[in-house]
């Protein structure tokens, strides 16, 4: 049975996550289902960072690198990220950009699997991780080749000559994800690390490095975390390989004795090596502030809520938009996938700037896809019900045809 | 003749440059002559720092990518730093962190002189930039070296088998400043490429990157330009090696089309290419303040209050604090070096923590400097004279034998 608005705003009074949307600051007039591309603003976020930029920097100047931590920003950051993904203390740094995180963390593994030439992904990856990929092995020119394949041939193209099975957790393009648990023991069998990029999880749906005893992962910090737009990216190594790792980018905060301005590089010890430039002090106050707000929601109710939220909102969009050639493109089953709907549709680039135009945000993928993104700490079920109205109207209007609103174009 | 504190106020009175101390916000009771490790706080960097997170992320959201042209800051503020470095628009980009930024162009131009073997550089040199080189010679395991000289030595270290001259070119230790042109020309005669790294010269010295024919740069956002702690730095590339470029970090943001996410790199023209995750907005937002205060300044004024400055503060500590052991390690005459002056002292570090409490901020730099920045741009010739007094009541008080502060670590 499709569902009311009535029986989607009962919902809403009984999420138990709903106060936390007074957290956000939401613009008037808008349902936001991009915060897979750009999480939301926090209340607390403009506050924060007025505070760093007036009293901490423009009273403490160069005082407050120890008199306000931010010496202690990257790794206290980082362990507070470590508990959303199951990760230990000292297990998480942030700093640098989920590209330049990826390319640490493959080259040191590379260098781990010195004998082994191959570097197992899927060709649907987001681009960066294939491309930074791409990079490095044609920089390291001893023969390193990425084999992509498809999602459900990974284990099998996992043999003697990999080096580094490198996939993203929930895919960007369709949100299925991979069962890491899995993926990353039959990796291991074969002698394979695993590289892990979170950036559709962490926040999002429940991870656990930890228990899966995963080798190596990067994310983002400004999808779930919220931690605003190009906001420093995040890294983790196991505590079992820290100190073993030797990565390619060889700054000085990564030194064991930064301040000794020795000539010579000596890794520091720890997480503390993989990190590299001065902190960007600013963009980790903003992520700390979305991070500390994931924090306070118990990671089993946001799943639940995403599950069914996902679930719901396919189901609107089959009922109310189902004569208009839209093929989901997410998993069917929603607990088999992140927290995002995925349409494809041969216009899908006009449809989604005439949805936009209605003020329903989502994005466009290329070639066909469009990408709704599901942030339980602040979509509420209404929310769903008025987007799948919203497009209903756009096509019934033929709306997309005229689109109301140029070209636009969302940051992964 | 040594001059009156009253002397000094003449000069602030005459001062062209004077008025611009205003847009600043510098706390009450400190001297800060540390600008060349953290700049100071413009005013107005906060109300656009607000702008940016409550308008341009909170109210816009993903929109902003293209509406509040968050896309275009690594160019646009890019092309402002082009400005101060003498460079073309289209030279410059903005992102990642200096060492990042080194270990992309030291890539490039290793990749570029393939038959070469050696990188050129001083011993004294910033660490982070040996470390990275010394990293990336490391990785890629093909026998490249660092080749480490003295100041004098480096001309002559340039033979054949030199792929890149790497080099600061204003020491941060010494102050020491070198020819750019001269170098470049040389370097170039031989064949090799010059990287040079512009930390404490943007925003400091005259550069004059395209009058010198310079190959490569790199440069810092937090110093002289005023950018904030951890701001994003910058790299240069002269239009003519743009094209030939191949950098090792290969990001999505690099990629000739970033949002058509296809699977395999293609370099995107122009210095685009040199880009590589996602820019960081709310630092680039407070960075263009710094660079745009920076372009209010005609470069020959600056220049001409940095080299007096520099020089009369060496005049007033050997005049009022000779007695104590202190030597002059910054260049004896002004016009050789950037816009700091150094002393040598064993006792540097205690005498600098005295001094601090004192409310006049230096830095140390290991084992035995006390390392003082001017910035014409706030700094005042009274402040200097205050300093020198302070400095030689620190001494003789003997105050440093029981600093009143604990340990302070300032960043470069």
């Amino acid at each position: 049975m499709i569902p009311t608005r009535a029986d989607l705003a009962a919902l809403d009074a009984l999420d138990e996550l709903a106060p936390l949307r007074a957290l956000f600051t939401l613009p008037e007039g808008v349902i936001y289902l991009d915060g897979n591309s750009l999480g939301a603003l926090p209340r607390a976020t403009a506050g924060r960072v007025a505070e760093v930029v007036r009293a901490e920097w423009g009273q403490g100047l160069i005082r407050s690198w120890n008199d306000a931590g931010w010496m202690a920003m990257p790794g206290r950051v980082g362990d507070k990220i470590a508990r959303l993904v199951g990760a230990a203390a000292g297990a998480v740094v942030v700093g640098d950009s989920t590209s330049v995180n990826i390319f640490k963390l493959l080259g040191a593994a590379l260098a781990g699997r010195p004998g082994r030439r191959v570097i197992v992904s899927e060709a649907r990856n987001f681009p960066t991780d294939l491309y930074i990929a791409e990079g490095l092995a044609a920089l390291l020119e001893r023969g390193h080749r990425l084999r992509l394949v498809e999602d459900a041939g990974i284990v099998d193209a996992i043999d003697d000559d990999v080096a580094v099975v490198m996939l993203t957790h929930v895919n960007y393009h369709t949100g299925a994800m991979h069962d890491m648990a899995a993926v990353t023991a039959a990796a291991q069998a074969k002698g394979a690390l695993v590289l892990w990029d979170l950036a559709h999880s962490a926040g999002a749906v429940p991870v656990d490095l930890g228990g899966c005893d995963a080798d190596l992962a990067v994310g983002c910090g400004y999808k779930f975390l919220n931690g605003g737009p190009g906001a420093p990216a995040f890294l983790y190594v196991a505590p079992r390989l820290q100190e073993a790792m030797r990565y390619p980018l060889t700054g000085w905060l990564g030194h064991a004795a930064p301040f000794a301005f020795e000539p010579g590089y000596r890794p520091a010890p720890g997480i503390a090596q993989a990190m590299v430039g001065t902190p960007p002090v600013i963009s980790l106050a903003a992520l700390e502030v979305g991070v500390d707000i994931a924090l306070q929601a118990p990671m089993a109710a946001v799943r639940a809520k995403s599950v069914r939220q996902t679930g719901l909102f396919a189901t609107l969009l089959a009922e109310r938009c189902g004569g208009w050639g839209f093929t989901l493109a997410s998993p069917a089953d929603p607990a088999r996938g992140g927290s995002q709907v995925c349409l494809a549709h041969d216009e899908a680039y006009p449809i989604m700037q005439a949805l936009i135009g209605r003020g329903v945000i989502g994005d466009f993928r290329a070639p066909d896809i469009m990408r709704f993104g599901i942030t339980p700490l602040y979509t509420r079920f209404v929310d769903l019900w008025d987007a799948a109205e919203a497009l209903a109207a756009v096509m019934e209007g033929g709306e997309w045809r005229n689109p109301r609103h140029g070209v636009r174009r969302a940051v992964t």
